[in-house]
C-alpha cells in the first residue's frame, strides 16, 4: 500500500505457533507469518496490503505479543470487528488477539520502546514429546547460580556486535538490555530477556553461550570479554528456535487500551 | 510372540503426542502409537513383539502416563538401557519414560486398577496458536459449580452403557468412578477422571455432556436419568479429542519403582 493510497492503518497483536512458518518474513514459496497476514489481509480488505512486524522472528519462533501493522486503502469495518474478521479467516496456527487504529505513520519496529522474549528449557534426562515444539530439552545438570551471575553482566547498554549473526549487518549493534534474569518452575527454566531492540539471533546466541556457561564449559567471563572485544568465537553457539518466543513489545503509548486486549497463554 | 517363544515381558510408561497419531491401536496403513512401537522394538529386538496397552487412546489423544507391555524372544540387553534405547530409535512425538520386567502374564489393561484421565479446556474469547494441539478452546460463559455439581452425580458405581459410543459393544458396562472433579487454573479448566476403567469414548462423551449442562442447554439431572435409562440421546455429543490425556495408569504393586521412574509435564 503507498503512502497516497493508504487511508487507515491498524496495529495487531498477534500470537502464532513458529512450528510450521518460515520465520516472520516474507520469502518467495515459502509459508511465513508476513506472507500469511498479507494474504488474509488482501482477500478481506480486497486490496494489497503492505504488513510491518515488531520482531522478524526465526524459523520455529514463536509468539504471543508480535506487534504488527498494516495499512489498506478502503476497509469499511469497525475497528472492533478487525479481530474477529481476521481469526474467521486465519489459519489456526495464527491468531490475532487485539487490533486498534494508528496514525499512518505508525511503524511497529522503529516505535518499539520495549520488546520480552523468553527462552524455555525442559531439564528431565527423558524428553517430553508434549513440551518438544515450545522449550529445548536440556538433560545435563545446569549450574542456575552460575546461569544468572552471567547473566547479570549482560545487563545494561552494550555493543552487543559479538552477540549477533552474520546474516544481517547493522550500523549500530549498541543496545540496552533492561532485563536478563532466570526463573525456575519445576523442570522448567524460563530465561527472559526485556531490550530496546535485538540483533539478529542476539537472544539464541545469549542462550547457547548461557548454556555452555552453565554447563561449565565457559566462563561467566567471557560475557564481559565478548562485550569489549567483540568477537563472536568467544561466545557459544546458537540454541535451537523452538525454545524461544517473543512474549510483549511495549511503545510509548500503550497501543490496544480499551480495545479488549486478549491474552495467549 | 506366541506365549511358548516368549523369555522376557517388560512393561513401559509412554508418553506421546496424539496430533500425529491415528489412535493407539494398530490399523492398517495408518501411523498408530501401537504400529510405531512395535516396529521399533521388532528392529532393536530383532523379532516380532506385540505391544498391548493400557488404555487404547483414540486419534489425536495425548498421553503422559500410558502404560504398555511387550515379550520378545531374545533380548540381551539390561532393563535400565531399555528406555534409552527405545527413546534413541522412537520418533520425536513418542518417548519411554520408564521401564520394567515384568511376569509374562502380565497384561497392562487387564491388571489396571486405575486409569486417570485430565480434560482441558481454554477458556478465553480468542484461541491461543500455543495451545491449540492440547486444550478445547471454549470461549463462551461456563458456570463451573453447575458443572462440578454435574460431575459430583457420576461419581461411585455405575451401569455407564449411555456413556460410551456404539462402536465396541462390551459384555458389562459397569465401571467405579472413583474421582470426578473440576480445576481452574487461570485461563484453563482441567476436569480429571480417575476410574477402574473406562468405556469407548467415555471420557469425551461426560466432557461433552458437562459442557451443555455448564452453558445452561442440559440440566445436571441428565446425568442421573441417563445413568437410569442408559440412554445416549439424553447427553451432549462426544467431545473433541484433542482436550484428552491419559495421565496415570495404576496397579496392585507399583510397576516401575527404583527404575528411574520419569514424568512428562
Amino acid at each position: 500500500m503507498s503512502a497516497a493510497g493508504c487511508k487507515r492503518c491498524f496495529a495487531l497483536k498477534v500470537a502464532y505457533d513458529g512450528t510450521h512458518f518460515h520465520g516472520f518474513q516474507k520469502q518467495p514459496g515459502l509459508r511465513t507469518v508476513q506472507g500469511v497476514l498479507e494474504a488474509c489481509l488482501a482477500s478481506l480488505t480486497r486490496g494489497a496490503c503492505s504488513v510491518q512486524g515488531a520482531g522478524r522472528t526465526d524459523a520455529g519462533v514463536h509468539a504471543k505479543g508480535q506487534v504488527v501493522s498494516f495499512c489498506c486503502g478502503d476497509w469499511p469495518i469497525p475497528v472492533d470487528r478487525v479481530v474477529p474478521a481476521l481469526n474467521g479467516a486465519l489459519p489456526e496456527d495464527i491468531a490475532v488477539l487485539a487490533a486498534a487504529e494508528v496514525p499512518p505513520g505508525f511503524h511497529p519496529r522503529y516505535d518499539a520502546v520495549r520488546k520480552v522474549y523468553r527462552y524455555t528449557i525442559f531439564r528431565r534426562a527423558v524428553r517430553c514429546p508434549l513440551a518438544r515444539l515450545y522449550a529445548l530439552h536440556f538433560p545435563g545438570p545446569l549450574d542456575v547460580a552460575r546461569l544468572a551471575e552471567a547473566m547479570d553482566l549482560l545487563v545494561g547498554k552494550h555493543d552487543f556486535r559479538a552477540f549477533q549473526n552474520t546474516g544481517r549487518p547493522v550500523e549500530s549493534a549498541v543496545r540496552t538490555l533492561f532485563t536478563c534474569r532466570v526463573q525456575e518452575d519445576g523442570d522448567f527454566l524460563h530465561l527472559w530477556f526485556a531490550a530496546d531492540g535485538f540483533l539478529y539471533q542476539m537472544v539464541r546466541i545469549i542462550v547457547g553461550t548461557l548454556l555452555e556457561i552453565g554447563r561449565g564449559r565457559l566462563a561467566p567471563a567471557v560475557i564481559g570479554e565478548a562485550l569489549k572485544s567483540g568477537e563472536r568465537r568467544l561466545l557459544g553457539p546458537t540454541a535451537p528456535p523452538h525454545g524461544l518466543c517473543l512474549e510483549e513489545v511495549h511503545y510509548r503509548q500503550e497501543l490496544f487500551t480499551g480495545s479488549g486486549e486478549e491474552r495467549c497463554l
